[in-house]
């Protein structure tokens, strides 16, 4: 199925006039079967003269970039099945998939998926009709195309996608088609730098093709806009070997077969180079050869539109911006542009491609490889196929202790780092860690016990370079996109992963979740789809702990952008301290086909579960901390305080302790919440908690005060169809914030334990009359905390060395948790 | 106060040992000041030995890139007193907090603008004090640093926002210092490209300083680990000519002074060379050359931390990435880090520095240029200080002419295209418009009859060129990061603009948004700062009609994204129609450190108010619309029936007419929402309605049915507290959608006009039970519209034939609104 670590080499006599042949007949086939998808409602051989009434009554989908792809498919095909290579593709340029479903339509695995579209007259009917057309299939390169694991919607991410599905795949090679649109964006333009973190013995290959067709929607491209000798010092200075293939943009010849058949030879004897030079490098590498590679990568400037009309209504269209979607927009409404469709489709002399059954000539089936090596069927591009399941560690036994609730103190994603130490061990080469320089930050440093930061410039020596390795599990890049998209790679060619991200600039990737969650929902309903591995964020050094950063650094709303995405695809999850941390990951580890956003701190905070509880505590999404309440059997509560996150957790139950000392007559239940989507109602999302449920916990009727990590509006879209919702007041990030001290940050957003009890007094019909003086007590406390804070620029130690009662009986040393919350440290 | 056009050049004998000591003593203060400002709680100029009560109790800030940014600053100095040259300096590595204020308090600048810290002993542990400390300033350069345009909160913007302070501002000069780590991001990556987009005589100049320091938090960076030639061409392929400077990180001699002022003349004639070369190049094209020029940038690489302790604890520091924070966590818990603390402030030399009472000494503060030729007080920096109001055309003079509602069609971004024509017109040199590739596809073309694309790479001829020029007040590049940070450095200048953008794709720079809209809530606090323009963003291509590109282009999640930010700086607006949308944006161009997000489509549909409506309409942000509903004046309709955006106004007065047909005793309520902070309480948004007025429109016991543009709950999440709220029923997006006919997708979405019937006929209780046919008709005709797109490719005549019943019996052409609403082009 793939090929042999060592890659072939070929015989580079000159194509045979045969194999040219082949190679252009595919070319028009495919050409032929694009503007067929584009335009052709029917009449798909034009048995009869085109008609208008042939042509669709919506003309949909972008047919520029479409030639070029089809040729670069044509020729790979070529040198895959020579070389026997497993190769996928990944098509930067997704908005030409036309050109994609025609290959595998070729190819024959588009009818072997899809029966419908049978490979003979009818079938290619069908494949037109389909295209773009309600109830058919989508204008770009999607889910729903045999080979993409590159939806072509939004631009710039090609690059790390294909690095991505090349880690830990030593045969594969990924053939990436960049866009000179997409170049433009920001994370294509980094991506190239992926070269760096990419170990040639270990990894598979990325052969960059940097599709030089000149234009965007209305535009010249940069890239197709700079002297030759500055696109390839850009190209040098990525890191590449740049090889040169043009086809100029000369209208009269453009669709003149000797240009064609030159440009055929040409291609194939610079692919047979660069692939030559690829296993040459691969060689080296193999031999021990270590030094930094510079890979080649194709530019390859073709005419945009290539083999279309070359003016429209006088106007210059191949070769221009004027070719990048539907060309002749009027092609059903006037006899102009439909002549015009005619004599573009007779072109491609389809007579001559297909026999009168509407099947493809088998001299021209024969460019393809077979099975598993035809790039529509490669097993690589349709991950789930290839997916193991994780050698888990139990995560039991990397438990804390937790003598009492708060006896203990930890930082729980160090924590979850030794569990990971563990995971990496036993999943060497299908487990990665993504991260944007921030995995130590983010106090997982314990994986380097086991593995080391994959790296693959230069090397300055141990005093500076620290678990920096030629191979590693730990990906590290100073950008977001870059992790992101290295990771749905890598998940989408069937491996696992995690990304560690500060909270706040997991926001750089909003267009990119996206995407992804996109792609998860639309495959959840293509049987051949396998599922595949979920996307697992862990969201670190967050919102009330930036001490280093202050404002700009504060930001929890990742949580609600996520959940305006399919409620089968988004799981968000809150664990409150170590145990439910480890409990939280174990589980996402072991899912499929979600994106599941876990936010966890990184400083010393009080353990409160014990193992055993945090998994039953996690089992459930959320529950009630019965010790932590003082609520009476069989009765209802006087209020309850409810809390999601590591830190509104400790403020709410600081608060309960306050109530329960000032107020020993309320009657307290805590409730705790870890799966956030449990808020929801079960006919909304399918964690989503019943009526009768919710009620049953939250009470109908009581005062509800929620300590919430983030935004606190988003309890409210989550419950406001609850029975109770009326008596719910939410605490959390109003965006107020600063560099200042974490008491402060929770003071500042009326998070803090003072102003819970204040809440709380306001909302208990009860209390009000009765706790005025409390009340005060409570007011002024806040301003004593804030004016002690500025004083001694620190926090006070009421608040520092608050632990639960139960912990401080069982003699928890309450300087010890005041000073282990002194670390502003290891921030950015 | 800004130079001549004509730049200077300058003597070239070598710097004289007086100035490389007058730097030198610069450098050192500021290093000085930075140090202090990080570790010191008092004894600010170490009049008694340092003592642990002397350090702050929680270290927080960042060292490793400040000596850097000193050194530039010193050098940038000399440079600008010399040359009279206007400069601004953005600093990339935004961490460096610590450094920019040292030089702006040397400068003066800080005293004036802030004078508790004052130029003396007290001042200056008053500046030590407050850094990054309860009460006090950020730790990064922030909206409190004077002459920052830039937060150094989120890293990849630098170059963005350098080439959007240099648009229209000829004279100015603009250093960008870029870190190393930040060069990774891919917003910063694709930003070298700016270059191409500048005129050499109508913009200023951006001077990138590329500060190769070799390491992030915990990483080396890739640009300091790849081979030296390979980073020059990659300069080079980004279209500079690099400079290079070096100080090798030779640990034992890093504090020797000869070294030091063997750097500093290099560097100085460096930048000379560099400065010279850009008079040079400025000079060329003043005299009509009009090759695109190379311009300088220099690679700025100097050890990371250096002047700091060489190892602590044993452990390379400066050099190293141990440096990049503070590097002597335990300065006040040990003495030996306490010791090194003090070494490492005494090799600054203070004494030498700042005179007994902690003034600077005269001959240092000789190299600071005086007035605003200080970086710190270049009015550049403060753009609210330069800003002029626009000067805008009447938008009633391009009102669509609306003799019924729905009467006439228009294209509503084209309409505004006309106005912002006018617009461009009557301010040539402090307005432009963002976009990426997508200002025709947004149907703006009309701004192209007064001006151009500007573009400064290769030109191929107007065959392929349409409205590109070297100059133009229309910047596109396929960059969504690149128009968001050229807009922001363009408004933090003082000038005015609009970003128009496909809705879905705005999402890229959600990031980006958030840390403008946080500056501008920072700002609105900061007196000395004035108030600049609003960012206004055109969102079209929306969510409901992406007929080319599907589910990946369908996302109206920015607006969720949006309302999370301070209530005082977002303002979120969906005119319904043409002339709605030139009354919203009218105001929008007009307001100040506001966002505004504006919504709109750009393909034809029916005009509903005149202009004078348009505006009463609009004024008030939401309102009835009586001519629509049928409601007995005095008393409570049965139904309101509320819509918000372009095509949920459409389907729900669509909607109103089948019940208005079919049950014409209902009494129906229609309210349109243009400014959707309107549905907020007062008490949550300056816009918001009071519950009164609230209640007294929407009812408190009436079902209300809410056609919403976006993802439905968000209309929840804003009117939760609302009496009636119990009683509101949103459709909107639901996250289902491909390439499919309009009508079709709103299906998808339940938000068609039948569906919205169903709904009134399920919420209305006296309708339920009699109602079973006309519902069991609605939902038969959603199956018949289904079948029927599917098997002709296109909405049924019913539905694209509609138009208002005042506008039929007024004699429109039924066909003719079909026909226009078959544009699905001109989508990417």
């Amino acid at each position: 199925m793939t090929a042999s670590t060592e890659p072939k080499t070929v015989d580079r006599s000159p194509l045979s006039d045969e194999m040219v042949g082949r190679i252009d007949r595919w070319w028009r086939a495919a050409n032929y079967l694009s503007v067929g998808q584009i335009y052709l409602l029917d009449n798909p051989l034009l048995r009869t003269p085109l008609a208008r009434e042939d042509v669709k009554p919506r003309l949909l989908g972008h047919w520029g970039t479409t030639p070029g792809l089809n040729f670069l498919y044509a020729h790979l095909n070529r040198a895959i099945k020579e070389r026997e290579q497993s190769t996928i593709y990944v098509t930067g340029p997704g908005h030409g998939g036309p050109g994609l479903v025609a290959n595998t339509y070729l190819e024959g695995t588009y009818s072997e998926i899809y029966p419908d579209i049978s490979q003979d007259a009818e079938g290619m009917r069908r494949l037109f009709r389909q295209f773009s057309f309600p109830g058919g299939i989508p204008s770009h390169v999607a889910p729903e195309t045999p080979g993409s694991i590159h939806e072509g919607g939004e631009l710039g991410y090609a690059l790390s996608h294909a690095y991505g599905a090349a880690f830990d795949n030593p045969d594969l090679l990924v053939a990436a088609v960049v866009g000179d649109g997409e170049a433009e964006t920001g994370a294509l333009a980094t991506s190239w730098h992926s070269n760096k973190f990419t170990n040639p013995n270990k990894d598979g290959v990325v052969l960059p093709i940097l599709h030089l067709n000149g234009y965007k929607i209305a535009n010249p491209t940069v890239l197709a806009r700079i002297p030759a000798d500055e696109l390839r010092s850009l190209m040098v200075g990525y890191g590449h070997r740049p090889y040169f293939f043009e086809v100029p943009d000369d209208a009269d010849d453009a669709q003149a077969g000797a240009d064609h058949a030159d440009a055929h030879r040409r291609f194939a004897a610079l692919l047979d180079d660069v692939l030559d030079e690829i296993a040459a490098i691969k060689a080296r590498a193999a031999a021990g050869d270590d030094s930094p590679p510079s890979w080649p990568m194709i530019v390859f400037r073709t005419p945009k539109g290539w083999t279309g009309p070359d003016y429209i209504d006088g106007k210059k269209t191949t070769g221009s911006w004027r070719a990048h979607q539907v060309p002749l927009g009027n092609a059903r409404d006037t006899e102009e542009h439909l002549r015009v469709l005619a004599d573009w489709l007779a072109c491609y002399r389809a007579d001559e491609l297909f026999d009168a059954d509407g099947r493809l000539q088998p001299d021209i089936a024969e460019l393809a490889p077979q099975g598993q090596l035809r790039m529509s069927d490669n097993p690589h591009a349709n991950g789930g196929l290839l997916l193991k399941d994780l050698r888990l560690p139990d995560f039991r036994d990397f438990a804390v202790d937790v003598p009492e609730p708060g006896a203990t103190l930890a930082e729980a994603t160090r924590v979850l780092g030794q569990w990971l130490t563990e995971v990496i061990r036993l999943n060497p080469d299908n487990f990665r860690i993504f991260g944007p320089d921030e995995t130590a930050s983010n106090r997982l440093q314990a994986v380097y016990d086991a593995t080391d930061k994959q790296w693959n410039a230069e090397f300055f020596g141990p005093e500076v370079d620290e678990h920096l390795a030629r191979a590693g599990r730990v990906m590290e890049v100073l950008s977001e996109h870059q992790c992101q998209g290295w990771l749905e790679g890598y998940l989408l060619t069937g491996r696992h992963g995690l990304f560690n991200c500060y909270e706040a600039f997991i926001h750089i990737i909003d267009s990119m979740f996206n995407q992804h969650a996109k792609w998860l929902k639309v495959t959840d309903h293509i049987p051949w789809r396998r599922p595949i591995a979920s996307l697992n964020y862990l969201l670190s050094s967050h919102v009330w702990r930036q001490d280093h950063n202050g404002f700009s650094h504060q930001d929890p709303g990742f949580i609600d952008h996520v959940v305006n995405k399919s409620a089968n695809v988004v799981r968000v999850y809150l664990p409150p301290d170590a145990n439910t941390l480890l409990s939280t990951y174990d589980h996402c580890l072991r899912s499929r086909q979600y994106v599941n956003v876990v936010v966890s701190g990184k400083q010393p905070a009080p353990n409160f579960l014990t193992m055993e509880q945090a998994v039953a505590h996690c089992t459930r999404g959320l529950g009630i901390w019965e010790w932590a309440g003082n609520e009476v059997l069989g009765a209802d509560p006087d209020v309850v305080l409810a809390a999601a996150g590591d830190v509104p957790t400790l403020e709410a139950l600081a608060a309960v302790d306050l109530l329960r000392t000032h107020l020993p007559d309320l009657r307290v239940r805590f409730i705790n919440v870890v799966d956030l989507m449990r808020l929801q109602d079960s006919t909304e999302h399918p964690h989503g908690l019943s009526s009768r449920e919710f009620d049953m916990l939250f009470t109908t009727d009581k005062p509800i005060i929620f300590a919430y990590h983030g935004y606190p509006w988003l309890i409210h879209r989550l419950t406001y169809r609850r029975t109770g919702h009326a008596n719910l007041h939410v605490r959390g990030y109003k965006e107020e914030g600063t560099t200042t001290t974490p008491f402060d940050m929770v003071m500042l957003n009326d998070l803090d334990r003072y102003h819970l009890v204040m809440d709380v007094i306001d909302r208990v019909p009860a209390l009000g009359s009765t706790c005025a003086t409390l009340r005060q007590q409570m007011a002024d406390k806040r301003i004593a905390a804030r004016e002690y804070t500025r004083a001694h620029g620190d926090d006070i130690p009421e608040v520092k060395e608050w632990v639960w009662p139960a912990a401080k009986e069982a003699g928890v040393d309450t300087n010890a948790v005041a000073a282990a919350a002194d670390t502003g440290g290891d921030n950015e």
